[in-house]
């Protein structure tokens, strides 16, 4: 009776970015869940079933995807992008661990995909060349002095960072706050790169440095390379510079 | 005459994680380069040419792999996983830098790929699901000192981590010590996931507490995640127990 649930990410939006083991297990499934957009993306048989959702309501996402499964469906859930990157999987798991045991039984597999900072860094060189963190900006889940505390962790370690949720209409202020924090702890020359849509036809690249950054550069489907004091810009005559960070890593001084 | 060169991640092992575009890539090139088990991947036609090398001659490739291009090659560098992600993109960044002028005009593309850390985590829940951070632990590049600020700096602040070339024969204890530090600086109770060739036929994934972790869990081939103070097992009756970070993040209190 028990059915399945796989979570799986699209990518960034190309439809060549897309894994044939993320093609399959769409073919394979009967009802999708999934944020708007994601589900628009998809290419469904009249005998596939779309339920779309709001960007806020994972977890109730989540819950009526497991539902379903647990009563025999074979579900899909989707994401974009990677689902273990600030999307879905982390919430089935969270609704797993509080919903009925009947739940963990049911058949659960994750499909990987290029997640946004991956498809970024390869359209402008290699600004993740060496170690660097991952942070959302969103203060939905988690306090803003945390998003603070780890500004300034990874500025002063020497990390590159990657910003993902960089901003919303129901969070205009937290992008800006970062640079700020950023530009007291890290040289004012850094490169920061803001990618969206990549690989879509709609892309658009930008570099410039952390001085020049602003808010504005942003919106929420945008992915922002943050470099560091050691990342390196490529100046090429009739092409985008290449930026880059070195392999041989001195560690956060310029 | 000037040629094209393009750095194509191959993904974690498994054909069906490779994305179309890198077919496609692969499918368009004369000449590859690459580590030696990254190029017997590969399933080539009979005009097109290997150039195999050794894991410790990433920039001696990168130069003979532009200098092929700058004379009119369609020349592909192949990577494992993702090319932008302690992998060839960075070290084909570094050679046009200090290369001549004229391999700044070559035609370069890079084709994202799923890097290990996604195809581990996808396996086990979702342990990435917070913010988190992405360590080489190699120290040929980069002082040990570096490495140990950074992880410091990364469990006082509360990332999940994502270790990459943990252990070589030529460098057996860093991992060890790595752990050594983590024990100082975090619960000894926090779930590490031990992946190797996730996807493969030889796939093999362990997660077990930070009190119990050791060096002799992981080759060189094996991708560890750190959890947070924060990540929670779920356990199953017959099946692997899931390992997720919870979206609402408290920020490193266990």
């Amino acid at each position: 009776m028990t059915g399945s649930l796989v979570i799986v990410g699209l990518g960034p939006g190309n439809p060549d970015q897309m894994t044939p083991e993320a093609t399959a297990a769409i073919t394979a499934a009967g009802d999708f869940f999934g944020y708007f957009p994601y589900i628009d993306r998809l290419s469904l048989r009249p005998d596939q079933r779309r339920h779309a959702s709001d960007n806020r309501e994972e977890l109730a996402r989540a819950k009526a995807a497991l539902a379903m499964a647990a009563s025999g469906g074979r579900v899909c859930v989707v994401s974009g992008g990677d689902p273990g990157v600030f999307a879905m999987a982390a919430a089935v798991c969270e609704a797993i661990e509080e919903g009925p045991e009947e739940w963990r039984n049911i058949d659960l597999s994750i499909v990987p995909g290029i997640t946004a900072m991956l498809a970024v860094a390869a359209r402008i060189g290699a600004p993740l060349g060496h170690d660097f963190c991952v942070i959302s900006l969103s203060n939905n889940l988690k306090p803003w002095e945390v998003i603070e505390k780890r500004l300034i962790a990874a500025a002063e370690a020497g990390f590159v960072m990657a910003f993902y949720n960089p901003i919303s209409k129901a969070r205009p202020h937290q992008l800006g706050e970062a640079f700020d924090i950023l530009r007291r702890h890290l040289p004012s020359s850094i490169p920061i790169i803001f990618g969206r849509a990549i690989g879509r036809p709609d892309e658009t690249i930008r570099t410039v440095r952390l001085q020049d950054a602003s808010a504005d550069m942003a919106d929420m489907a945008t992915c922002i390379i943050v470099g560091s004091p050691q990342t390196r810009i490529i100046e090429r005559d009739g092409k985008a510079p290449l930026v880059y960070s070195p392999r041989s890593d001195r560690g956060g001084s310029a």
